[in-house]
């Protein structure tokens, strides 16, 4: 039977700030990415976020940035493979003893914004990153960019691996994003993402915007809580899967 | 046999910023209070620090502080026990990430500056640190002022507790310290502060400014590695108890 | 001719994180207090609100709070009156220059939060932070609690002051604010809100929770923006003052 | 005659960390680089520097850094020039805001560090600075690498600038400096970097490590005050211009 994730980002809230309909999302979905603090998130968000997976049945993942909250850690900050790896061991920790309180495992490491794209492309960074889990804690599963740098690391370092593919982004013959910069980097029909989305997780196949059949390893699928019509997505996508004969499920019982 | 803890805040510098003679202090002290991020210490500060302790065979501790880098946590911030609570986790955890990485255990955890003075005679702020650590990990020993809040607080929360005490402050008939903004709070002599020292450790008590006889539990004897002067302090101390027969253990070995 | 100012906190976005209707409550207020960064606010931001300020002929003052940016300015951070004047000073400067370059002068000086409450009582930290205007610019207008240290401290320090009152908050027989942990310290009605504040204006009085007439100084209303009740309040208050014959202008035409 | 500035970054200490030999240094420099809080410097610092600067004569300017304080800033923060130009204008008023307190003007702003690197090869960083500076004070010098994108920027932006010179850094046949990566690009000998200095000052040349003869305009030198031989170093640049007949003068009475 086929499986897939759904993983989303929750627990961005700071302090007084609120951002992302966490409470709507997270009855959709499968696995969260859990901000830790350094690009968004605070130790009272975490333990919430923490403790609402776990009454919906959510798999809790770490989502560690760069230290720029003031930039949501979008920006990349050029530290060095030394200092990312010091940094995600940092945010790993910090929501492993939410984890532990609440009793429940940690079950992945997906790194977020500018750290995500920067290790997707840069071979020392994302040996860094997956370095970090390995030496943390290798039963952590790490999740990346299908086919990407964060990838091949990860299996290197010895972890388990999961390749997260975007619904409603177009792909290159190489299997890589079209950059949002570019025209069509983004499916805006939402059909047509779905449609696409369920072919990636059944046949291992995505079009790419250049017409040829791109090969890709599907195991979960990135959505989005940030506002009602990206939570009707989720619901939708969901409906979809469900309705093909793909289960949902959380990371840990695919790879 | 007579044992005690000799205990030092360690790995308190943060990025290009130097404070402490860590490299020197280290080779004297049984135990060591590391800095995680909030109120001093950085990723990679933490990182060296833990490999530096290992490598000395000094017992490792959270050193959770408040929020506040710009006042080295030495500022009350008034904070809800909640999100006390949730700071100590959070810097547990980032400092455990370390340790699991290094393969070595977390021994305790002391609260620094102002937090711990806060939670010296605030039974609420103390039960929430307590709680904390108790339920991120029951078998890591508090460590905190004899005879204080934190004290009860961690026992009642079940866990193994250490009693601090310090060789160069005055102490008031009720156990606690004479306040620094009073006259005669700081021990000059520092021969008076070694053999006050040693009374505490090896007959439980000491004499308070005002002459009363006072029982005091002293596991562990706070050193400091701010300057050279304090540094040749834990040295001679460290030599007096062993004259006196008193061997130097870190607190796992004592409590 | 009656005259009174409507100040609101604007410009307390962080980075991706949204936080009040400041576009929507501008048309209505005569003042906006910007945040400075420091509990809340960053420069894109500020920069923003001072332009958007400057279109809405809304006049613009500085919003000075605590370093606490996950406590929002709401917790009393301990500094010592030498350290908030620093604090209040820096952040003055930080949105004068965006006064600077959008051409307009900077009206006023309101405290954030904790600090507004702490100076409100304490005449020591009130001094500094009035001295911390005064030394900057003593053009600026002091914005302060009617009755207050803030306000006894800012005439001294040469400075014009301008009192606040709170629509919706009960006073007690000496003029203070009724705490908001004891029942009855907010007005739930509106019309009474609306009716009390235009009391405070035309008589200068206002009847404390005990039943007396308290006499009370109100050159400008606190008023908020956070969410759409809130923003429909200040048209009402609006709406009834101009009624009454009270004209809404910014505090430098008051004082 | 012949005149030069000598300037130093100063005010780089951070509340309980310092760092720099600024009481010694800034007996030798006529220009002061005040960190404003980003990459370092606080509040207090940032007040005590400018009185010190105002005592010792020495004139005061910014030195605006990315928002990286555990870096130092000196890693690049991939933020658009919109950002840069707002982080910029926000120190450059902080810091104004002292200036006012203690009466003084000020003289220059000169960016740190990766700012610094950045805007000298990209324009428009380097014009996102610049206009910083023009919208708020167009009355302050920009102080930037001789030959680079900054001076280009600040002179379009109508601003008066000074060009920096390096001591004991080796020059490309461009003018560019010699990447600290590659061999040869810190010239050790300390006698041949004050020759080197004193040329670049009087005849308007230096020698490029490939042979060439390269012109450059040396308004100011940069100097340090890191550690005691830097600040040596100082010292004997200083004597060594004034021996040659170089006058050393703050850059206002250069430019």
């Amino acid at each position: 039977m086929y499986k897939v994730d759904l993983n989303s980002d929750l627990g961005e809230s700071f302090g007084a700030y609120t951002i992302g309909l966490d409470n709507e999302v997270i009855a959709h979905i499968s696995s969260a990415n859990i901000g830790c603090g350094y690009h968004a998130g605070d130790p009272l968000v975490m333990d919430k976020t923490v403790a609402a997976c776990k009454e919906a049945g959510v798999a809790v993942g770490c989502h560690p940035g760069y230290p720029d909250l003031m930039g949501f850690g979008r920006r990349n900050v050029a530290c060095s493979p030394k200092e990312a790896k010091a940094y995600v061991k940092y945010q790993l920790g910090a929501l492993l003893a939410f984890c532990m309180a609440h009793g429940i495992p940690m079950q992945h490491c997906k790194p977020h914004g500018a750290l995500y794209n920067m290790a997707a492309k840069d071979a020392a960074l994302a040996q860094a990153l997956a370095e970090a889990v390995a030496e943390v804690d290798d039963s952590i599963i790490f999740l990346g960019l299908a086919g990407s740098e964060m990838i091949t690391a990860a299996e290197k370092a010895g972890l388990k691996v999961a390749s997260e593919v975007f619904a409603d982004r177009a792909y290159q013959a190489d299997g890589t994003l079209v950059p949002r910069s570019r025209e069509g980097a983004v499916i805006h029909d939402k059909e047509e993402a779905i449609a696409r989305t369920i072919r990636m997780v059944k046949e291992g196949k995505v079009t790419a915007i250049t017409g040829e059949e791109v090969p890709l390893k599907a195991d979960s699928v990135c959505v989005h809580g940030d506002n009602p019509s990206a939570v009707e997505f989720v619901k939708n996508i969901r409906a979809a899967f469900e309705a093909e004969g793909v289960e949902i499920a959380p990371i840990y019982k695919i790879v």
